[in-house]
């Protein structure tokens, strides 16, 4: 039996336990999991609390050593985790390795952010006691650590959204202690990242309490962490449901806090030219592998795709579902998903207007949650419709809208939800053309592609995975990239403190070497 | 009969209007005003959204050359605005002039700063076509417009954080239209200055809905406005329970949007040596100005210090009380505000273990909504045991509590809510001894002041008017100098876009010189 993480000793094994399943086969996998108790939960958080002051206090430097020594840590285990995440994913051990070095190189990234310093965004206007009428005092403002951020385990990412994935790291470098909650599909990989993250603490001298881990039932554990006072932000990457239901809770608060929830996108893609021959194969052939991509788990799978109606169009839908066709089925995450797949699909091919072209089978010798690839149609008058048509459905589908004309592209933008990807294909010359169009667009995403698929996130300065609701519930945010930090940090000034007692990121002289905006 | 501004035109003439009332002397002003009806409403969101994609595209000078032009046009009219706003407000012809200039100012720094343009935080990173496994795409992001906002008057500014205040420069500045809902202690000044914004922004080919002025019930227009889906983010500063309500309001929408709600806060005064008989008088006059400035009617008033108990405590609070005595009953902005410090002083006073050290007496040549200071004593054990000694009572009261120890100062930063401003005051020695104490108060609040006053807030880079709840609504804002504008933006990525279709900021060659983040 396994339990949870609470500082650097372990929870409660008493209570009631969970095992995951292979979605490859269906079958339990041998270890147990306690639920954590209220008294786990309580004491991550009074740890947690603990840890806050001392978190806020360590260097650039000292952060980035301990990111970077838990990126080689965790770089050290990839054996192990090729083998317990396989089993607990139905994931390849290829994606296994990939999102490795994905997961280390977001925590060296972080390391390298904060070891430069720039992110604090120090400002610095000094004292004129001369001026009149008034005299100016001394202001000098940075970013500071907002307090313990909890952190939700993704589904679709075990390693880069999970316990030390994206939002852990970038909370960490920010100085705040972070106390996650595991995914009920991988708390094997959960903890093999754990047990690396409370041995690298130690050794990096970090407080007890800036790490936590909680396995348990998401509705509870959740619940309670978000209403706990001591946590003052919430990262979660998830379902719409799962996401809104923490953002009202944490909204109802006697105080608020920001809850930063990734979660739902359709990622539409607006075929604007009618591509030729050669260019309409190839076209087809990356959205095929876009839309495939880890079984279409992907946040970002382009899941609608506007393209000119009439003979194109019906070329096209031809030679796609083909391409999609060429895709077998394969085990999703977990059984939830799958089920929700399946279901999405159901849902979206009863609407009125919609034609299944093409929806894999399942046979006998798929065992587990295997699921494959679909693809359906419809109009864009029906499309406009019938907004239900706009949910997303997590998985390898694809509905094919045929437009008329632009006015009807137009009215899509307008009823289109907020969505992390907005995908735009044809010469640059519509570019031109359609600029109006594409400034309508602009209001409704996070990321705007030309000519490219949406799926295979960089990770970078410049990346933004975020977007208007319910994208996201912050619109301002993005949780992938070096301005996902950003999150868990709030200006604080400082008015006529002398120079020994400001940050050193605020002193004379610049010892840090800083970017400041100065006067 | 005066009526609403919808864009270039005025709105129903026809439902039910009020008048505002002289404070100084109760009585009501001639001009009648009409509420808005749901039509003046709709029509001002439909106006918004269509103004929203003109704004967007705007250049950095377009925007600057507006909020000059309404800066020169709005000192243009200071004669008018003393004599409308001193009636309205009861406030003295010297701080209408002084904010009449805080607000040009205000409105010249956000044109400095988009000129400027490196607000937008530009991101490059270049594609590496050659990169292994993987391809390298060309990714840029930058900072664009949310949309359409929607502020609030406040009432203790009605020039700078008003129609043409803090919250609507810096929507402008950073591309959004913005619906003002005019506030019924002062709609002659919104007025005034509501013309002037609708003749500047003819005068600069700014878009019809880019501003609209409404006046009516704050509750029925304030909901009105935050549930519109047109309406993309708030900026308000009044009342806790006025901004929390709209708070609520936009958290429950079908799609949240954020409320920056800048609300309530005691601005605590930490006095931690024990200073000598002329520097401590220094200390009790300064401090008295403080809390007397505006009829203590600022965001940033100190209304409670924690200072030593014992002899220095009796001595001092002896002083303090006769430095309070000097200012005489002066008219609060309206009468809700008067009595709410009237009944906020009555609920203070009986708590268990406060004294009345003294309350200013209303005599009955004070016509109008006069209030004067009031002094209030308690232990830091009372202040401890009752939380409610914490709200805030808005206006020129004080309460002093003395502490026997540094260990009931940390207990009291425990329990302490979010706070704009912290002060401490002492020998730059304790800043050393009592680091642990400094760090505490680091958490709670916006800026944090070493031996100054917390009023008189510098309008600069590095300001930081915000903190955490009940502060605010939103820790990681401010809403005064150049970050206000942040709160109005939203990153953008623009992934694989030739050259000639990205925002000039992003373009190779940096047309616009600006200090990009590059790789």
């Amino acid at each position: 039996m396994e339990s949870s993480f609470i500082g650097y000793t372990r929870g409660d094994y008493s209570s009631k336990s969970f095992q995951a399943v292979n979605p490859a086969n269906g079958e339990k996998l041998p270890s147990h999991y306690a639920f954590a108790s209220d008294e786990d939960v309580n004491l991550a958080c009074k740890l947690a609390d603990q840890a806050s002051l001392k978190l806020a206090v360590l260097s650039g430097q000292e952060k980035a050593k301990f990111l970077r020594t838990l990126a080689d840590g965790i770089e050290g285990i990839v054996e192990d985790l090729v083998g317990v995440m396989t089993q607990e994913t139905g994931l390849p051990e290829l994606r296994v390795r990939g999102e490795t070095g994905r997961t280390c190189g977001q925590l060296r990234m972080f390391a390298q952010l904060v070891e430069d310093g720039n992110w604090v965004d120090a400002r610095i206007d000094r004292a004129q006691p001369d001026r009149k009428p008034l005299p100016k005092p001394d202001l000098r403002s940075m970013l500071r650590p907002v307090g313990p951020v909890a952190v939700f385990c993704a589904s679709n990412f075990p390693l880069a959204f999970s316990v030390a994935g994206g939002d852990s790291a970038s909370a960490w470098a920010a100085g705040c202690p972070v106390i996650v909650k595991a995914h009920h599909a991988h708390p094997g990989t959960a903890l093999l990242i754990a047990e690396k993250v409370v041995e690298c603490m130690q050794q990096c001298n970090w407080p007890e309490g800036a790490f936590s881990l909680l396995f348990g039932e998401g509705r509870t554990i959740g619940q309670a962490l978000v209403s706990h006072p001591v946590i003052k932000a919430v990262g979660f990457t998830g379902s719409r449901s799962g996401g809104r239901a923490l953002f009202d809770l944490a909204s109802k608060r006697p105080d608020p806090i920001p809850v930063f929830a990734e979660m739902s996108s359709v990622n539409p893609v607006f075929v604007l030219s009618a591509m030729k021959g050669e260019e309409m194969d190839q076209f087809a052939e990356g959205l095929a592998g876009s839309a495939n991509l880890g079984v279409g788990q992907f946040c970002t799978n382009p899941g609608i795709v506007f393209h000119p109606a009439g003979e194109w169009g019906e070329n096209f839908t031809e030679v796609y579902a083909e391409k999609m066709k060429v895709t077998k089925p394969c085990p999703m995450l977990h059984q939830g998903i799958k089920d929700a797949y399946e279901t999405g699909l159901n849902g979206l091919s009863s609407c009125n207007g919609i034609d299944v072209v093409y929806r894999s089978t399942i046979n006998e010798n798929d065992l587990g949650s295997a699921a494959g690839p679909a693809v359906l149609r419809t109009t864009a008058t029906s499309f406009l419709a019938d907004k239900s048509m706009m949910e997303e459905v997590f998985g390898p589908s694809t509905l094919l809208v045929g437009y008329d004309s632009i006015e009807e592209l137009f009215e899509v933008s307008r009823i289109l939800e907020g969505q992390l990807t907005i995908s735009i294909f044809g010469d640059s010359s519509v570019l031109h053309e359609q600029e109006s169009l594409l400034s309508e667009l602009e209001i409704k995403a996070g990321r705007l592609l030309f000519n490219q698929f949406p799926t295979g996130v960089e990770v970078c300065p410049s990346i933004v995975h975020g977007g208007p609701y319910p994208a996201t519930t912050d619109a301002r945010s993005t949780s992938v990239g070096t301005g996902a930090i950003l999150r868990f940090a709030r200006p604080v000034c400082y008015q006529g403190f002398p120079n020994d007692f400001l940050p050193d990121e605020l002193k004379e002289g610049n010892p840090l070497g800083l970017q400041r905006c100065e006067a």
